[in-house]
């Protein structure tokens, strides 16, 4: 019998969902009915973060309860920051975050309960404390002591606030506020299918957490807004561009990192948002630069695709290199900064998950020996 | 259009493997093409782990040169003691497997690495290192100071002797071989397919492993055995048994764990090697009341399931327990001593996943609201 194989889970439905709709074809990213290019420009993060959870937009009691439950669950216990300075100080940051997310889980005496309320608690807790082991995390591979959070900031501001010890511009707070809104949810990406899978074993909300950190560390998931930064960084200039592109469009299998996408055939909204960004930050922070070469390296990329008869644009990590970059951040932070948004998508689908949960345990189709006949370890050879 | 959901990926085929081949109808279990029950009672957990990696059974100068390379890795660095000696007292010990792997990998400077030779080297240290890892867990929760592995001793003896500082005799280590040897592999379960998963994003074999301890805590996977061992001490004497079970199955959806699987539809054949084990370790050890109990808790639910003209035949957990209890283990230690037999299985699909990878992505069918209009806050309600 030929068996159906679906190598990547491609066109698999695991579930139903009612958290997230992508349009691939359209380009369109809508979170519980609202159009992500909406959300982007009129939402703050906290009020995605209810809308992601609760399913709908809070009312103001409701946006102030949540903000000061998540408040109140900023700073996490001294023993996380032991652990982050007992680390290499070239350790890649996202070890850190993992190990710092599965230390978490130890330290919380009430982890392991999966009844709603409790994976309400905790998911509460670690949209609260990400940004503050984020931030500890830069702090700390600079050698600096980490900052204290403050519990009147939002949580973009705050995490802005934790990196520097300054208070951020408003301007900078709405940057990082914006792209936490455009980061925070995505279907089942892989991150997120690895969240769901593990708590299908009913393990606690940490250990799902982890295992979804552990997954958006790989670079064919978080890391692509690093490689277009590293890529931006080593050509320099916007007038080497071009040539950087056509060489490596020249070799066999060749790719420029930020374009295309799994799901999206045509534009990905959220880098249409972000090319926005992209080019107002670039004439506040007077290092435009980078904007200007993310422009030119989308020109020269439109026109050799064209060549080609192939249409393959900027998706959402191409625009979010520069748009960090201008923040201040360093290139190797992109992928934690990506987790403190997206554990907002990865609780609302384990909300989900444990609420009405089958193991997933799916097959694999042998291809190998089925009688081999044990030969005693001196006739073997 | 109707869109077909496969919730639990039930019947999902994920790729093709050559690890392991299990068939549920005849309740067979082939680790490459040798029967589960000749393995376990003729190769050493050496043997298997070369087996599941390299394809067959060792030569004598290929298990040699295997055992060496691990005996030269059972240490484990000192800040692995720290972080364990940081955590509560009454940490579930799977929280403190997870924080471990995940702090290795932050501390192997050449982790990040996907090209087989270095996922090779990763594996073999953590294959090599599980054992300790876990026996430092144990001594640290009974406060005593972690026992220094020696390089002669086998993974099983080696993982016996850290645990109480005392050589263990050549029947213990035969035991704990052989439990080894039955836990190794069992084909794309959960943590096996976590690990899988999360390896696709070409992520690095340190977070791919810490992501399936996170996944093998759950009580839907790992946790199985733990219940069945809680259950037979909350019951107490062999003369409870009976009233214990017939109450449990009077009331609407009880279960009695250690029974069935979601693979096997007749006897799993790792239950059949574990019960001759069990029955064994009951003469030698004076503590046979655990074996006797589960002879009657199998005899009472053979009779009941007859009654209600279903076949439910004990699972790999159901034995397992009252083995792991006459070692010597506490329950909670028995998911944690799981992980150490099956690091060598997830390691086997890590080698074939990272070899020939594909980003895994499936689909959730979105039931939601598409087009909400957004309303300002302060209009909402």
């Amino acid at each position: 019998m030929e068996q159906t194989i679906n190598r990547g889970l491609d066109g698999v439905n695991i579930d139903t969902s009612s958290i997230c709709f992508i349009d691939g074809a359209k380009g369109e990213l809508i979170y519980r009915g609202y159009d992500i290019r909406e959300l982007a420009n009129k939402a703050s993060f906290e009020e995605v973060v209810h809308l992601l959870w609760d399913g709908d937009l809070p009312t103001r009691e409701q946006l102030d309860g949540l903000r000061s439950q998540l408040s109140r669950s900023f700073g996490v216990p001294s023993q996380v920051f032991d652990l982050l300075r007992s680390l290499p100080p070239g350790v890649d940051p996202m070890h850190a975050v993992t190990s710092a997310v599965s230390q978490l889980g130890a330290l919380d005496a009430d982890a392991d309960a999966v009844e709603m309320d409790n994976v309400r608690r905790v998911g509460t807790m670690l949209l609260a404390q990400f940004p503050t082991v984020v931030a500890a995390i830069q702090r700390t591979r600079q050698g600096l002591e980490p900052v204290e959070p403050r519990s009147d900031l939002s949580v973009a501001g705050n995490f802005l606030y934790m990196l520097t010890g300054e208070e951020p511009t408003a301007a900078a707070t709405n940057v990082m506020d914006g792209a936490l809104v455009l980061h925070a949810e995505h279907g089942s990406n892989a991150s997120t299918f690895v969240a769901r899978a593990t708590a299908s074993t009913l393990t606690d909300v940490y250990s799902a957490i982890t295992a979804a950190t552990a997954a958006l560390k790989g670079p064919l998931h978080g890391g692509a807004n690093e490689a277009v930064m590293e890529a931006l960084e080593k050509i320099g200039t916007v007038e080497n561009v071009e040539g950087y592109v056509l060489d490596i469009l020249s070799r066999p299998g060749g790719r420029v990192m930020g374009f295309g996408h799994r799901v999206y055939r045509v534009l990905d909204p959220r880098a249409v948002v972000l090319k926005e960004v992209s080019r107002q930050l670039a004439e506040e922070s007077g290092e435009g630069k980078w904007f200007e070469m993310s422009l030119e390296m989308e020109r020269v990329m439109e026109r050799e695709m064209e060549k080609r008869g192939k249409q393959v644009r900027p998706n959402v990590d191409f625009f979010s290199a520069s748009v960090y970059r201008m923040l201040g951040f360093p290139a190797e932070m992109y992928t934690p900064i990506f987790a403190v948004a997206r554990v907002a998508g990865w609780m609302a689908h384990l909300y989900e998950q444990y609420a009405d949960n089958r193991l997933m345990r799916p097959r694999l189709v042998y291809e190998g020996p089925r009688d081999k006949r044990f030969v005693p370890i001196d006739q073997r050879g």
